[in-house]
């Protein structure tokens, strides 16, 4: 896959090192993964895709382990490589064990199987399920 | 969406009335989605595919309500209008609330839009999450 | 859904009956699908799409039932609703008997997990795979 | 991308080696593919995937070929790269020459197109592919 | 597909209309969109939502007209029948004709196509294409 | 990626030359693409191919740099990773600038995001877009 050019710290505008400071200080680390460095090419996208991955990623009614683990099952189901690895590793950060790991993938894989059966025998939507 | 064939209880054949019968007394309740009524039609598909639900779905290192969820956030990345409607009945009976159902959908969305972002930036992945 | 425009044959102009007749004479039926009349809005995207349609549907080293049962798992994937309906009455006019059915969704249905998990689980490819 | 922990024969469990030969033996070669050693890391996953796969992929109705470039058809559809690679040199194996290839992709690639014309020109499901 | 309840402006909290009103602004019209509705039932998502959407639809390097017939593009790309609806007409809205629409449809069609074609066939990135 | 055989000016056929030499001829270059090179292993695949991509992509009511963002956007929602390197750079070519590139990204990503919200909520479609 293409390298792309990554806006790294020392070269990056006050704007944009206001970010990566937000980003290591949220998510106690010292560096900035290479997603935030390629999309800081643009400052808008940066700043407002932070600000809502940070809202969105805060613990809440779903803890930060549950949010990552739904995070992976997302990228798996697109195939996206680089976004499979960087949360699969934050999960783990997180505290996903192996065995987390494997029950999730299970589901994952189960139900990217059966989306399929019930669209391929056109199955129709159970009355109880209309009325919410 | 067309009507499918669905094979009713009192159709179905004694081998189809075994799983509908572990279904209902492995999900405590006393009726089918019709999603397995369609895919009765072909017993084998029937008794392999909910071998691996049940399995799948058992409570492990993770939870019956996670697990439900993370269902939730395969079917909806997909657009499965069935799978979202009938796991989402599921997720709320195994305990999701509205504030755990707007979390998740929020992480599902966007996770579905940062998976975008990084392949159109054309990121590298990170040498730390290369090596496992 | 919402209900497009159709152009049935009667409203049709000279170039789209041409188009709608050969559609005709060529799946030796005297309708046409919704799917045609359309894309009928637009005759250069209706002669376009047909003759690629033909070409590629004409059977050849793959026969006809097996090209339409392509088509099926292809549309299953993509939980096309419109395509699903119209490419498994294709299918089944072609020759698909119930157990064919059973046999193209467990196939679709098994690809579709297990791609996910060779994503999930972040595989790389096999060294005897990667020269052709 | 990432490369994953394999798990070698000789690294194996019993547990896993019966899988690992009962694989080798039903697809006469010996070797495993990256992707079972992929999974080995949790052995009920390798198990049941395994089981699932020998029961789906077994000459049927479809023959054992047809059944591959199906296989071939959703993993390129979903754009999975380890699985294009595998699965289209296992359909090779199983007999799929040059011009099998090519009709198969150009089916794949149409299919891929029509999907969308079909949603976006949001056409109305014919009556008569409505009632099965 | 079910309907969701949707909150209606009389029922709206002050926090919701106050959303509701600078959408119906901001678009010049006199209703919301049942979209907005729906995800009403939780203020947060509702408030960062339009925050999002309309910063990022504010015509810019691109106009209003370009940027919905993205959203067009992807919407269908995706398969979701009430984007694809809604974009449609928020498309005609800014400007898109008849002609616009086939044109945007058939690039949408070839690109879904080509994008399988690429990866069925396996094909390397160009060197030239790899150095940003 | 495996690297596919790839069909070189020097080694084609004349019908493939004359192919090259059209893709040359209108796209105002003096290098083809590995995606032609590599569909040039079937003539047949190629030839239809370029005729419609040829056809499609021609300005009309939309122009060529549109037609080029609208390839991105559904190559980016699609992760296709050749598509994605070789279109933008053909976006870059018909004059695409990186606020343009920021801003087409924007609308991709956000897309991507609210036809899950859109999904997931089970929204109607408004009566007055199911009109046509």
């Amino acid at each position: 896959m293409a390298m792309s050019n990554l806006i790294e710290y020392d070269q990056a505008s006050t704007e944009v090192r206001a970010v990566y400071d937000d980003i290591m200080a949220t998510r106690r680390t010292d560096r900035v993964n290479n997603f935030w460095k390629a999309i800081a090419r643009d400052p808008t996208t940066l700043r407002r895709t932070w600000q809502s991955v940070k809202e969105i990623m805060t613990p809440g009614a779903l803890d930060a382990l549950t949010k990552e683990m739904i995070y992976v099952a997302v990228s798996v189901t697109n195939q996206c490589g680089y976004c499979i690895a960087s949360h699969s590793a934050a999960a783990r950060k997180a505290g996903m064990t192996d065995s987390m790991f494997a029950e999730l993938m299970a589901v994952v894989g189960m139900a990217n199987e059966t989306n399929r059966l019930a669209s391929g025998y056109q199955v129709e939507i159970d009355e109880q399920f209309k009325v919410r």
